[in-house]
């Protein structure tokens, strides 16, 4: 049994001018496309995740509701199942993966959806933080394509303060010398530890901290849970891989979409798909204030923040009562014509 | 001419039970003492800094006005004059300097305003973030002497979140293997660098950020504000300096002062100073969210929220406006009999 399918690109051609030899996208669908292609929904995976991070939403029952809707999971480049420096031969192996955009992921995700399944139309793109970048990403790229869009806990443009925070963990990341410039051997476990550590204290609220909500996750203590969740989150990481994703997600701009020439107000007014901005109430790195300000310049968008103390990681199904509200909303979403 | 004075302690005993063998306190005064002793105000050094970053608010005409009173800044230990891993000889040296607490700082400041100047009260005691952990402590310790505490953007407790904040900086400071456990011969400059891009992210707010203020300090990009402001900042410190006065500021705890047992509340409530405490709005790791609570446990506790968007660096100086807020704030508290 297969975990994932994939996708094979060719030879992908990249935004910024290179090539990626036999490129491939890895995907999970879940349940059944109808006859007429009229059920599609596209999920976009987020930073350092695959496919298994979404299936919080989909199933019999669930928003993503598998007895209704065909759910394609296409996974980030960078990945590691998707085209990735872990996964590519010599010479795109390593530091030497070239530098790939949200366009080009949605690029690569549009040609699976239409190639491979001859879908027209999809009825909605949802994703979580990188995700939601991409989902953006499509409401631009294929405005009459896309008929609902629900970016979760991300953003159209990395904002400013967010290029920090990845800076952030960028430099953690390579100052283990172990990094070799991203020729190593082993990984660089020191780098991959400070990185963990830089990421929890962005990941969740300064109150859920406060409140000790790790210990509803099973951790007793704060380093156990620095170690056991935060730690063991990244330490299966490829440190190349990871830097692919953070390079994606810093020059992040639906803006940046050809024939927009920069102007990320512009693509955003382009959107003609109905959209639901969920950010979460105390998210640091995507402060719904932002998000405020996208819904500003989309004809038809909603803003609805998620509640609670759970941070950026509330987008991730990480705590129950957000995940109810992230569910009835995009039900919502769905039964609006 | 010298730049500041020294304090000799002698062989210094520690609340953790070891000695600093010729402890030093590095502080400088401004004014004059009065007479009758009764014009003294201490207002001990932040993280990283030493009596320069505190100048702001001394002079004539300024809140802690030179031509009124006499106002004493004593040097947190290990900020490179006070004794540090980088002035203290073997065996003492380097990653071998004893862990030092809030309450031995304010042990050795004691010892200094009242053998060295015969000072009996203290009209004030203000600090901003460490320095406020220190005037928290100053009021727990000396309840009877301290007549009013400014606490600004800072906390009695180092909070949980708070924590995962220094994990960071420690992590990514730590992870390049040119720090060798502390021995280096060269400072880590890789690890200083990840240092102060992540510290970049904290030290500031969000909106910050959006709105470009980095451009009012003189840098035309984000990148030169990460490298003109952040790493220039950090860079010539010495690591094992910042690593002693990150383990200080992880267990700062008014509730550890003897007699209180580890019960925060406890100490809170029993300083009979008159409290101003002064968060910073926007402030990262110090939210005023927990200030309120600080302030609920104290006798005579007022809080006032440092308005603006420059997050902790507020409580610096570095906001025109948030200094005249400060300023004025602490005037008035002064005027209070």
């Amino acid at each position: 049994m297969t975990e994932y399918e994939t996708f094979d690109l060719g030879d992908f051609t990249l935004q910024h001018g290179g090539t990626l030899p036999g490129a491939v996208l890895a995907y999970k669908t879940y349940g059944e496309l109808a006859p007429d292609g009229s059920n599609a929904i596209v999920f976009p995976t987020w930073f350092a995740g695959t496919h298994l991070a979404n299936e919080w939403l989909i199933g019999a029952g669930r928003a993503l509701d598998t007895d209704r809707y065909f759910v394609i999971v296409p996974g980030l480049f960078g990945n590691g199942l998707s085209s990735s420096p872990s996964n590519t031969a010599v010479p795109n192996d390593r530091g030497r993966f070239p530098n790939v955009t949200m366009h080009d992921n949605v690029s690569a995700q549009h040609r699976l959806v239409t190639e491979r399944f001859g879908i027209e139309r999809l009825v909605l793109v949802t994703g979580a933080s990188m995700g939601a970048g991409q989902a953006y990403q499509w409401a631009v790229s294929h405005p009459d394509m896309v008929e609902r869009v629900a970016p979760m806990v991300g953003s159209p443009r990395t904002s400013p303060h967010n290029q920090v925070f990845l800076e952030g963990i960028r430099a953690a990341l390579t100052a283990d010398s172990a990094f070799s410039d991203g020729d190593y051997d082993d990984q660089p476990r020191a780098g991959l530890r400070a990185f963990s550590r830089v990421y929890a204290g962005w990941g969740l609220s300064q109150a859920f901290y406060w409140e000790r909500l790790y210990e509803q996750l099973g951790f007793a203590t704060l380093e156990d849970f620095l170690v056991g969740f935060w730690e063991a989150n990244f330490s299966d990481w490829d440190a190349n891989d990871l830097l692919a994703m953070i390079w994606t997600w810093q020059h992040a701009d639906v803006g940046l979409t050809p024939g927009f020439d920069g102007d990320t107000v512009a693509a955003l007014a382009s959107i003609k798909a109905r959209a639901l901005v969920l950010p979460s109430e105390r998210d640091l790195y995507f402060p719904p204030q932002d998000e405020e300000w996208s819904v500003q310049h989309m004809a038809d968008a909603r803003l609805r923040v998620i509640p609670g103390i759970w941070g950026h990681l509330a987008g991730g199904g990480a705590d129950p009562e957000a995940a109810v509200f992230i569910d009835t909303a995009l039900r919502e979403l769905l039964a609006q014509r």
